[in-house]
């Protein structure tokens, strides 16, 4: 896959819904009118909302467990990608070295996220997952699918 | 902390319960009376669950996309243990080698027994936190101080 192509996100929105669940948007940037809707598990949306300093938690999540472990190897975390839909489920990757190879692991967009935030590495989308604002119609219609995405 | 002195754990026991959330019970061995009664969040229940064979999921749990990376890298998972419960909340670790030198970082006992299963490295427990099987009365009062534990 062509990542050069990729957009990066800069900006990322979190709000807690009662009704659909917990809601993601990316952008490229804050003007940005294009963005990535997503909607992500509880455990997920506590993790993203802590690395964007929203919420303290008294004991590290499974994904600081991890960071902490992975920080004294020689494995070096470079970005994550949000690269497809299919089937109503994004899919999503983590890339990284080891010495002088690259390599990628297969992620849930909501992990590949979190991880990116802690460690301050880029995330990238495909061009094609970040949509043109819609008419309050079509709104209403991504809201009957959007419940039904997989995180 | 002498590790020498906890015990090993044989026997998880998972049950999910929707008053009082989902409980796993740790023990030595099957035939064991004293017990490690323990309450644990949705996604942890999910990961354990999954571990023992009992459930699937379509795509990689967060402690599984990064065991994933971690068995790239020249850290060596050794162990976990469950040293305390201090606060009603209880303490655990993840004992790990990197080359001759040998490290704990704190973790949830949640994370550390999906962890454990998933590497199948020995869960410890300190020998004072296995109790002797309760009376009904004592139950009670330990549903009511379980309810309040956090994980």
């Amino acid at each position: 896959m062509d990542y050069s192509t990729f957009i990066p996100i800069r900006e990322i929105y979190i709000k807690a819904e009662k009704e659909t669940g917990n809601l993601l948007i990316l952008k490229e940037h804050a003007q940005a009118e294009a963005s990535l809707v997503m909607f992500v598990g509880e455990p997920e949306f506590i993790a993203i909302a802590k690395e964007k300093g929203l919420i303290q938690t008294p004991r590290p999540l499974t994904h600081e467990l991890y960071l902490t472990l992975l920080e004294q190897t020689e494995l070096e975390l470079l970005r994550v990608s949000i690269s497809d839909v299919r089937d109503q489920t994004y899919l999503a990757q983590v890339h990284y070295r080891i010495g002088d190879d690259e390599f990628q692991a297969d992620s849930r967009p909501s992990d590949a996220i979190a991880l990116a935030l802690h460690q301050k590495i880029p995330i990238l989308a495909h061009p094609g997952l970040l949509k043109k604002p819609l008419s309050s119609d079509q709104l209403d219609t991504l809201k009957d699918f959007i419940r039904s995405v997989k995180f």
